[in-house]
């Protein structure tokens, strides 16, 4: 397996538990050696999708120990007014936690729990597809090694080695797409025990149509905060290059936040910006010897927080059909890709989507009115409307079939929007007749219980 | 420059004719000495917009004379029925040529007529982005040299190793979709004097919905078909693997082609199918030291007959802006993008479509009804309406432009179409009227008087 990132660390220990023997490489050096040096505690929300696939290897409990629950989006707008959306209808939580701890933690469990052994700082530098040999090659010793496996598993990410191997075999359909906006990791320090900085269970947003900030809770009560700004234009990163432009910047767009950093210039200035991609890919295995997984073939923009989740996810499913085919590796492969890359493909495109929708609408009346009678909607229709959101997060409804589910709601969310528009509010006894006729008529989600 | 193929050669007399001095490097050996070697003869067909390019460095004429210039298809039916679509309004005429030939034309032009040496077999291994460096190692020595130049120019093919290396690159947008239809060359030897291989003005096509056969003439009387079938599924290149197969199938379809092919088992049988690839990507350079340009940034379907003219087209745009920009690189590059990338992604997605149309509808009653309209409406508005196929092949109008045209053309064809249908044929008063009516209301092809 090459890999061990998030999605590496994880299946090798799903494959482990099934009573394979696993060769694990990482290109890097070890995150838990490593981890104050590199500067950058990238943070990232688990939702049911990934917790239940921890929950199946015994995790589940453990990382929900080192993450903050949040439960809902703090808005804050430029005069520093708060508007709180909660995520779910039945007090749901997403799971704040550090990319870097949540990784080191599988490590550990990986090693102490799985006597998995990973060999760090090992890079692939070759692959020969028809005897599934990979040459790896340390940083560090400059020493070059070959292995030959039955299997080879690429989970190595976004830029993933393997697949750039498979990029230059006929019939491999390939898209890399990145976003026009990037972004850096800012950090505020735990403080207050007042003012926003005390909303801890919540991710806070300062939504400003071309650019947006986010802050996500930490255990130590600091927050990582990501600045989404454009690569190009005005203001970007391009745009602000000097520590006054930054502050003026920072102040005007998020004054209430703009005191709290901790180093803004060194962290603004140190990095460069983070790129977000869409990957998409076809075929994801190369005969019954190669297979892709996790962000190698799917990357997505981190907008629904759903990156490491559909990975996660992505290891439970390759672990349920390894149950279900035993040795069959080709018709597992086949499979794998079969029931994922659909909803795989429709994640990718829905955090686009929900890119645009945070940055630009979040803060909007029309956007806020639209929750409220979701949440009536759920509220009185639990067994038969749920919002798209909360399929996404707190169900394990496969993305492209709570995608679709949505659609077919939506006729009904924008009838109803209209009548609050008109009558001023959710709560009038023309909605309230619309509603129920309007529901009368729905199916609902019979066709989405895979939940 | 890296590439001597069509695009590559003459790109460099271009650049050459403007007094650069230009280093060429192609992977494979020399295409004039090994061409009856390859036992592959692809052929091409060359239209407006490639042989204004090649007019400009003076290579038109002769081109034109290894070309047969073919007025329109016939279309083959399985009874061995011909039916004569002519390509355009006013005699108009494609000119098909073997690859291979045009190749040698083009780098004996550029060897003898303007003193460029090209370096055959050696294969780009490496590219400093930040020095520009290439990293040539030779295919037969396997001697490896680098060299470092103002400008590298990638016009490697639809497998660019230039493209290869920025694929990495942060900001690098890349699609590669492979089509699941591939082909493989068949020859057809010069014979009879009457019958169907006497129609030599013509590329000759047998449409079968879900495969096709196409017949390049060629000046020495002999055709090379292409035959298009599917890559799995029956019948495709999966499902015909015996000679027993192959006869039957080639047979039961084109009847009168089957006694035709001069080795058909043997062609078959050995080479893999060909396939067809869509390549989109931007940035086209990177800096203002590297770009890339031909089918290394658009590789295209072959249907509409637009690979290499595309690739002509870019390098006279390329040595215009250059004329207009002098050695402001930076500019140049930019600009070439933008006035070429849109157009490419068009023909793109339209060869794409049209694919679909020559397999599947070339033979059916209202593709040829909307035929004789356009023909009737470019005869009596000649100024204000130009079919599709016309503006894409006899005009310079670009893609884009051309495209969009199309589109608004649509309404006015249709609504004729139905007009033709009910009254069985295009020449009756109401249909007339009709015309008359709402070309009046049509503003014209003003806007695209770029030709």
């Amino acid at each position: 397996m090459v890999g061990a990132g998030l999605v590496g660390s994880l299946l090798a220990i799903f494959l482990k538990k099934r009573g394979f023997e696993v060769e694990v490489f990482e290109r890097n050096p070890d995150i838990r050696e490593h981890r104050q040096v590199s500067g950058r505690s990238i943070n990232l929300t688990l939702c049911e999708r990934g917790l239940r696939a921890l929950d199946i290897v015994g995790a589940g409990e453990a990382v929900r120990d080192l993450s903050v629950p949040a439960y809902g989006r703090l808005v804050h707008d430029v005069a520093g007014n708060l508007t709180f959306q909660p995520y779910g209808n039945s007090d749901e939580a997403i799971y704040s936690i550090s990319r870097s701890g949540l990784n080191a933690y599988l490590l550990d469990l990986a090693e102490s729990g799985y006597g998995l052994e990973v060999q760090f700082n090992e890079k692939c530098v070759g692959l020969d597809l028809s005897s599934a040999t990979i040459e790896m090659q340390n940083r560090v010793s400059g020493h070059i090694s070959r292995h030959k496996a039955d299997r080879i598993i690429g989970a190595d990410g976004a830029f993933s080695a393997i697949r750039f191997h498979l990029i230059k075999t006929y019939g491999f359909n390939y898209s890399q797409q990145y976003w026009e906006q990037g972004y850096k990791e800012l950090t505020v320090a735990p403080g207050a025990e007042s003012g926003w900085l005390s909303e801890r269970n919540a991710l806070h947003i300062w939504p400003r149509r071309q650019y947006m900030l986010i802050g996500f809770p930490n255990v130590d009560g600091s927050f990582t905060c990501s600045l989404h700004i454009p690569l190009k234009g005005d203001p970007s990163f391009q745009s602000i290059t000097t520590e006054k432009d930054l502050t003026r910047f920072v102040q005007a767009s998020f004054p209430d936040a703009a005191e709290r950093f901790a180093n803004l210039a060194e962290e603004y200035f140190i990095n460069p910006p983070n790129y977000m991609i869409t990957i998409k890919c076809s075929p994801w295995s190369h005969g019954d010897r190669i297979l892709l997984i996790g962000d190698a073939v799917h990357a997505i923009y981190p907008s629904y927080g759903q990156g490491a989740n559909a990975g996660f996810e992505d290891c439970a499913v390759l672990d349920t059909l390894i149950g279900e085919y035993g040795d069959d590796w080709h018709s597992i492969f086949l499979r794998f890709e079969e029931a994922r890359k659909a909803n795989t493909d429709a994640i990718a495109d829905l955090c686009v989507e929900h890119f645009i929708e945070l940055r630009d609408d979040v803060g909007n009346p029309a956007f806020q009115l639209r929750k409220q009678i979701e949440r009536k909607l759920s509220r009185l229709y639990p067994d038969r409307y749920k919002d798209l959101y909360s399929m996404i997060t707190f169900t394990c409804i496969p993305y492209a079939q709570a995608i679709e589910t949505d659609r077919t709601q939506r006729a009904i969310r924008e009838r109803l929007l209209k009548l609050a528009q008109k009558n001023n509010g959710i709560d009038n006894p023309e909605l309230d007749r619309a509603m129920e006729s309007l529901m009368r008529e729905y199916p609902g989600l019979a066709h989405a219980a895979a939940d």
